[in-house]
């Protein structure tokens, strides 16, 4: 269900980033527009794209959908050879135009353009020092803190790796980067390979992005990763390394392979729709069932209950509807005893579910108010029983590194035991994939991972809960 | 891969009807958007609301998607006791803002409104006739046709059932109308049944649907479906109906289950989704295959794959990713040897199927191009071989009740042997399922169905193909 | 001040049509863009264009200004050898789209285009007739009477031109109307020559419209107005014209000279400026004042303040300014004390009417609420007299040949003596130019006019106040 | 015609500012509204609210007129008890939405919000200076450089006074600035005075406005000009001055009063009606005409016109009329010989002018393209003669404080003798104001006068040509 709570303003979700080099300037833009369409489900708020014109940055950016924002006319006019791309997280409240991305800035050596996904630990404190030194910010976003400091040591400094080395020093937290110069495309992980970021290769053409998927989408090849604490720069030359410090225990986020990430994408490794037949395979082995049927909650519980399914031996089937066109602007129907009956963003299958005993997978339950209704939903349309199985433990403690939701005491699983949830959603039974269980999803990864919202080990100091800054 | 060609234009597509009665007052323009919400899958195009209000008839309709034309302000506005709404099917070039439905209409006895899901066959000899006596017309829809005609009968009537049983003997085709008189709630199906329409209750409000989803979205329970000939009028009395003469073979177009209808629907008794497992599972029977997993292509052939998988025992699996976010604006990318690689919409998901050999089910073949495409991507994947099966027969002939193509020529089973398009399209094998036993999926049907683009067999005398009319 | 109130409401305003007939193919579409634009001051509520490109009629048609409605992409789209425009007045309330011109229609012998300019007396009797007879109204538009009417004696009638005669036998009322026919562009003006309607001539491109200004605007000689009673049809033998039964007495709304033409336009012979000018005039003689200086109420009472400084020799002066921004979406300050010396859309010129005794002149007085604030501001200003002159008479009964107003209540004159309306604008005089001197200012005017909003002299029958249509 | 040049793109006009404080929460935004309303013709590309709310800045802002970019719900969000308002100059080439005003920001000390109307000719070696210290800069405009100083100086400061004193002691150029502090309005005027910003008092709500027209149309009362090189502080306590040291010889721009300030305001104790129409008067004897009528190129000429008339004895007359609708969306007519007879932006008032000797006046002429049509639609209207009279000197050197062409090769006067000109324009005469006369028209003005365009004397060192930033 995190998928929908998300959707509809709860939480934060992640960003995406997509970088172009191409010495031909062939349609640098265009390859952006179609990377980032496959990144969209990294954010929907808003996107944009800036291209580095000969020294000169263009860019076009907006609150929307990505083919809500670009159209022919405006990618024809981003013309340059190297570009980079971002989409934004979807948050409740004001339109905050502003904070779209990529963040266009004039230093000393020129134009700087930067995409950020992640999310600092430190920005407040770094912010504070800059303004004591005379700085001045305009939006509330981490990728200025972070511009401000690119600009500050390229003055004492005789090159750009240096002064991208001495920036991560101070910054602290989650982020892939991608940062256009007057001369080059760079990518930046952070040391503990919070947030993924992948390298690949069209023809001459170099491409950073968020996820492989984006590399398929525009039929690019994938090279490898971005390790922990790398930084990559591409220029004429072709692409160049540098390894810097990285954390001796790397912590990707573990909701990469548990939310956030599409199927079709492969992240460190591991393909991210087998770590989801995978985890459900071990929830059925970890909780098993006597039912008569798998189901998934769309779209984020379907390939856990595939997994179930096949370990299970259970037939697997689709017992849930959603409806693909409610959106954003949806109106909802009037309170009263008649909304216990409505089923307008799901609909249970009928004549899948009824006289049936049914496991319902889902990869998490956040504030439990959306299970407990497609439970009860299930059961109207004549399940014998439900049975819930998650395919990730209980989402405890908030996170630091870009999930965000205001307070843990939105969580349901923050405050109440299993037997407490399994009641209050009114299923026969109720079972969690362990943590221990959920690290060996991604089979033959070769990073470690960050568990911090299920088991409060951050991979570095954060603030106390009450330091987080407001919204 | 039908629906995806609808989708984007090469069809025309259904449409979809909703009507609501409360002697109350009751928000009946709320549930008339919640309605044409679960609708939707019928028609994106246009959509429209139209109430009586005492006897006056408010409406709003625009085009787009439902969330996209109504607000809180629109449906405080349409306050009234009968709603009808409609949601329209999406055509290529300009806008046709005017053949938006509701449409409303006055005559000698006050209002109307009228939503219609179908096509007449005789609708041009009609519109000639009546041009004969002066009528001018300012559509091109067979809408205005039965709204001419429901005002000529209706001056030599003293009721309305006369008015219409007239009206019904003059037209020809498929069709299922909700009318709003400026007392009553009206329902028509054509004594075919080829369109479907059904009845719903919610407390005291009597509902008309084209599928039962729509009652599910409002919380309204399912009564029956309206029957072949039936008109039903809704009033300060209740429900009444007139049976006129039904056909004595009655002909609801296989296509509804097929493509058209969602799949938690139930039309004329039977699920439509077990209509389509039930598909698979003949597919299997009648077009078995030696390989490793089932896949669907989304979203039309999935619920195939999964009676496909539990026939045959291969495994079902997630083998193609659709972009959820490519829509009507999308942005082509550049043409060229890259077009090839480029994986914009679909993606194949390369740790299921590498390796394997893999059956993909889809709902059918329409021109073929999508089809190969997609194989190719999934032996790029890595597939040792993709074995095809369709969940149809070759769909050959023109449909003149709604569901048309510009020409026959565009189908690719029409000039082709099974075996040649086997080659065209990459597979290392194809079966359709054949028409006797798609004619055996709806399980437990009261009605016979309408076959002909399948087999020519039209219900009714139809015009000859050159006579079309030009969109 | 009638424009004021016009522009905000209270009052419908005129219509403007414009035809081109241009047997090359010239773009016609963009000429009519050009006509509508220097006719948009006669209707601001919607605008359309319809073509005819070989007997097909191609149309755009939106709410708004002509330059919001139509860019190059529509007006390429529009090709074709006839074209005929339309721009709407505005009205209060809701948005009516359907009603929008200009009206495309099929009948017997293909597709016609309509544009009128006008109001009937007998539409309702005419619609009940028709009614009867079972046509269907989609609009409650004039317009679409007239559509039928041509429709239905097209059929007994061997060609347009005697439809066309028994259809005008038909209607009562003020119209002009532009009509395209498969073949032929038309122009009609009604008996009385209520509307204007001339003809111009650009090179061999025949065009029609409801004012001289509009063919300037395309560099189109002028070369005659229609006649009262006249139908011009254009077609590829050039122009031919048939002249029904006109009026004996011709009756020109002598509100086009008074408010709605622009100044640069010459109807009947006589240019509309100098019509201004010597009601200045001949309101100096009839009211003269002791005063130093002449100021006009903006835009409509400028030019009758010039020729009344001319005629008496007094300054004229800019004693307010008004505010060209001000326009549809407003948004009012609060209500409270403060509103008496707000001076948003209107402020007056200290320097100029400081310490001085003011004739303001203005076209008319509607409702007096504007008039008295602004006799208010010139006195805050510093004004030591303030004299009214109002170059028309006193406004008491209503228009029904298209210059609405819900009813007479609204307008001060039906009730207030003059006297009694001089203390509540608080004016210190206040004079009304006489109907006898109006009718003198249109120097060698061939038409007489019709005066009923000032003498309630209707030139034909009309309904009684409680018949007519609530809009 | 520099109004009409300047409307459509081809000079950068100048900006608007507004601010107001009411310790009671007011509404300060809707009048901050109203006041931007009033300043609209001051800039039509962007505008922008912003509120101190509690220390808090909240702001809207967009692209667009102020009736397009504000709605009642957006206003109702702006709640506070301090605001400030900008409008902004319209430019040609790509949107810059970034560009747009007031500017917020955050620094050591909290948030500020600033607007700012004027040009910095010493911004871009401030920049330099900055960056060189680490800063980066998001936009292009003065305004971030200003913000960024007072960031820098506020830290090694104890109070907002010092910082603003030495701000002020860095940039030169033109400004006029309006500042929200988290507890103040401030606003501040260059040394040289050469924008205007004056001071206004509504009960107990300080204003502060670009143009008294602004003060005006909220009600407020006229108090004072802001003295050239003072920053005035309102707050808790009432306003409170800082003299700091001014230029010696003040240099109010002279455009404000030859063309960019409303007729009705009062800029430095000058009405600028008075001083058009003493310009006129001064026209009228340095360059008399024998001529019938005298015409004002609309709107700049209008008021120098009736100058000319009043000092002359030559009748006004209105000659030509400017379409009201035609706006930024126009769609030029097609090329071609056609091209000379269109009159869609302007037309002849052929009544007015045929037969007779006009002398036309216009506030300048730029590049005399525009000038040469119009004599050219007189002539051919039938005017006998046209003298052409300018009521400013020729225009020859380019402006660094706000006016910009993008090089003075645009303008015709700074290659072309006067007798040149007149050729060019087709005049039979053509008389320029005299600088010496121009800078008598402001009637008791205490102000001296930039008036480098006209001379090349420019108040304070400007960059070379060359030096100047590519836009």
């Amino acid at each position: 269900m995190l998928e929908n709570e998300v959707r509809f303003g709860k939480l934060k979700e992640e960003c995406g980033v997509f970088g172009v080099y191409n010495k031909d300037r062939f349609d640098v833009a265009r390859l952006t527009y179609h990377g980032l369409y496959a990144l969209q489900h990294r954010g929907q708020e808003s996107a944009g794209i800036a291209v580095n014109d000969e020294g000169i940055i263009l860019q076009h950016k907006d609150m929307g959908l990505v083919p809500e924002i670009f159209n022919e006319v405006v990618l024809n006019h981003l013309k340059g050879k190297i570009a980079i791309g971002h989409v934004r997280y979807s948050t409740t409240g004001a339109s905050l135009r502003e904070n779209a991305q990529p963040m266009v800035v004039n230093y000393k050596n020129g134009q700087l353009a930067l995409g950020h996904n992640g999310n600092l630990v430190n920005a407040a404190e770094l912010r504070n020092r800059m303004e004591e030194n005379g700085a001045i910010f305009q939006t509330t976003s981490d990728t200025e803190v972070i511009a401000n400091l690119i600009s500050r040591y390229r003055i004492g400094s005789d090159n750009i790796e240096d002064t991208l080395k001495n920036m991560m020093k101070d910054i602290r937290g989650s982020y892939a980067l991608v940062i256009v110069t007057p001369k080059r495309l760079i990518g930046i992980r952070d040391p503990h390979g919070l947030r993924p970021l992948c390298i690949g290769l069209l023809e001459n053409t170099y491409i950073l992005a968020s996820e492989s998927c984006a590399l398929d989408s525009v039929g690019a090849e994938f090279v490898r990763d971005v390790n922990p604490g790398e930084i990559v720069l591409i220029g004429e030359g072709g692409l160049t390394s540098i390894q810097t410090e990285a954390s001796q225990q790397t912590s990707l986020c573990i909701f990469e392979f548990v939310y956030f990430a599409r199927p079709d994408s492969t992240i460190d490794g591991v393909s991210v729709y087998q770590a989801w037949i995978e985890a459900g395979r071990r929830l059925a082995r970890e909780h098993p069932a006597d039912a008569d049927v798998v189901i998934g909650a769309p779209d984020g519980g379907l390939n856990a209950a595939l997994g179930f399914s096949r370990e299970s031996g259970i037939p697997y089937g689709q017992g849930l509807l959603k409806n693909r066109y409610v959106g954003r602007t949806f109106i909802q129907p009037e309170q009263g005893k008649r909304e216990s009956g409505v089923r307008i963003k799901f609909n249970a299958m009928k004549s899948e579910v009824a006289g049936k005993r049914v496991v319902m997978v889902d990869d998490s339950i956040v504030r439990g108010t959306t299970t407990r209704r497609i439970v009860q939903m299930l059961k109207d349309a004549g399940a014998k029983e439900v049975h819930m199985r998650v395919s990730s433990p209980p989402y405890k403690y908030p996170c630091y590194f870009g999930i965000d939701i205001s307070s843990s005491s939105q969580l349901v699983a923050s405050k109440h035991s299993v037997e407490e949830i399994r009641k209050m959603i009114g299923a026969d039974s109720l079972g969690y994939l362990s943590l221990e269980e959920l690290l060996k999803t991604p089979v033959g990864s070769r990073c470690s991972f960050c568990t911090a919202c299920f088991n409060c080990c951050y991979p570095m100091e954060v603030p106390d809960e009450g330091d987080k800054l407001a919204e």
